[in-house]
């Protein structure tokens, strides 16, 4: 019997994509990019995503806070709509729970969705409840909406334009490190526990990049760099040459990879959950772009490589080409490719 | 500690509906009705709705086929859809799965799916996917769309109104019993069976309903409709009186009924999942509308009671008042109410 470990989870949605692409009318758009699009209005179209986070899967409850847990379920689908250039508009949560759950524990989760469903102006519209016995499940749909003109797809880099990302790679996966390891608590681990607790959606970055038609495509970072860029390169029909000695590492990662030896470049590469956003731009509008975001966020966005011809993902040090180092986190699979 | 099972489902809706509803934009409705409702054009608005289904609790693997559990994961959507007097538009799927589910599975799940969806005209957008250690979880959310002033809600009702219902009551009732105590496969069992893992939305019946402003309220019911006609009145601030005597009953549970000394009037009045609708209309134009019905659909609107200034639900049975026999479905409370 084949089941979907044998296939994996990018196996499963080359299998069933099928089911949900054909035939579309004109301004829909199915799976294949970080959400699915419907007509709207004459400038306007809707995006909608849906995440689902699964207890002991994507979240230890005697880690996360339930405050923290009901914010990083709506950030990471704000991710996605910042990742199309969009806004968000409202949200639906279906929450799949134990009976003898605390009163103060969903208290405490509400208390994070709603605030950054306020920061963000996403309005929680709608839901659903239902008992579970074993793990948790939190899903959350959201409907944004996004000028037409500004639409940022993962289909439209190529050759020659500048891959570049607009935050700090890897403090996620060091989080979560420090969380599985049960690390000594220090500023550092600290800062990075709350990267993987309290990812900020970059939907500001996105909407100001989607406004450069120079942006040609962008995505957000969930699974890894390494991983996500192969999206675009898909997508696009491209290849990438990443440059690891400019992928940009926060002090704080540093600091704790300094005092735990870690591997550093993996993780930037591989680890996934920093929501960050990953953008190419023609490589002659680049610098005035970069001068731009800087102008307007006080931060750089920082240039890690170059789309090619080839097809293939590189990776280069100082220059010089290297192997592969990983490739992301694969949910099905028995273990990291 | 006071936990979920303590205040059950509605007592959890009720504490944090509040999260939702507060300084909505204009054109914008959250919980409190079958679906939410965005502002889309001069026209038409947006319904949006999302449901759970959890394994063990909401289906039983090795009773229901893939294929089934498909179709009745976007049935139960679409219904609530219909029960608003809307169309779909488009679906988005959430699925938690096991990693060793087969591909068999699978395929025959999304068969199924893809049946309705191409059969009621909705668009497979989305999703996502996540590996369960445990029960699976289907989460779909469907986007809709409805003419504004054809809008039904459930606050409309006022006293004197019609309860009228689309279908027969009791046959998903009967079907899961069927399926609970193992009975013997017969034309009856078989029917009432598939009334419960085959639910058809009625969603030709709620648009025809909803071009009728006579037609006051309107929801589908899915908890039964003794549970399901206090959302009317609760809405509405108005009573109801049942005729448990006028509760339609298919051939198929009368005779599955008989042979199995089952109580249909319970049946009838406290099972779920039927998802028909049960509408108010105005009484003096409910001949004329059954009429009109009657010759579209070549059945008739079942008038199963009224709608009473009381604020309480009466039971009648051949016109003389009786007492309850029970509220519905609570998903988190120890024990039917």
């Amino acid at each position: 019997m084949i089941t979907l470990t044998d296939i994996g989870e990018f196996g499963f949605i080359q299998r069933f994509s099928e089911n949900f692409k054909k035939n579309l009318p004109d301004g829909f758009e199915g799976i294949g990019d970080d959400c699915a699009i419907m007509p709207y209005n004459n400038d306007e179209v809707f995006l909608i995503t849906t995440d689902m986070l699964v207890e002991h899967q994507h979240f230890l409850p005697d880690k996360i806070k339930p405050v923290e847990l009901g914010y990083k379920s709506l950030a990471v689908n704000l991710s996605d709509i910042a990742a199309m250039g969009g806004t968000p508009v409202s949200a639906f949560l279906s929450l799949g729970i134990r009976p003898n759950t605390s009163l103060d524990w969903l208290d405490d989760f509400f208390r994070g969705l709603k605030h950054l469903a306020d920061e963000s102006g996403t309005l929680l519209l709608g839901g659903d409840t239902a008992k579970v016995t074993s793990s948790s499940v939190v899903n959350i749909a959201v409907v944004g909406k996004c000028s037409k003109k500004n639409i940022k797809r993962r289909s439209e880099a190529s050759s020659g334009d500048v891959i570049v990302v607009t935050g700090f790679l890897g403090d996620s996966g060091g989080g979560l490190k420090v969380i599985q390891d049960d690390l000594p608590v220090t500023l550092d681990t600290e800062h990075l526990t709350k990267r993987h607790h309290l990812p900020r959606p970059h939907i500001e970055e996105g909407m100001f990049l989607s406004s450069f038609p120079e942006v040609t495509a962008m995505l957000d970072i969930s699974d890894g760099i390494s991983s996500d860029i192969r999206h675009i390169m898909n997508s696009s029909g491209v290849g990438a040459k990443l440059e690891i000695d400019k992928l940009p590492l926060s002090t704080q990662l540093k600091n704790a990879g300094a005092d735990h030896r870690w591997d550093l470049t993996g993780m930037a590469l591989n680890s996934g959950e920093d929501y960050c956003l990953l953008a190419t731009i023609k490589r002659d509008k680049y610098y005035a772009l970069n001068t731009a975001f800087n102008e307007k966020f006080n931060r750089p966005l920082h240039a890690v490589g170059e789309i090619t011809e080839s097809g293939h993902l590189e990776y280069l040090i100082h220059g010089e080409k290297m192997r592969s180092t990983g490739s992301g986190f694969d949910h099905f699979q028995r273990s990291r490719k």
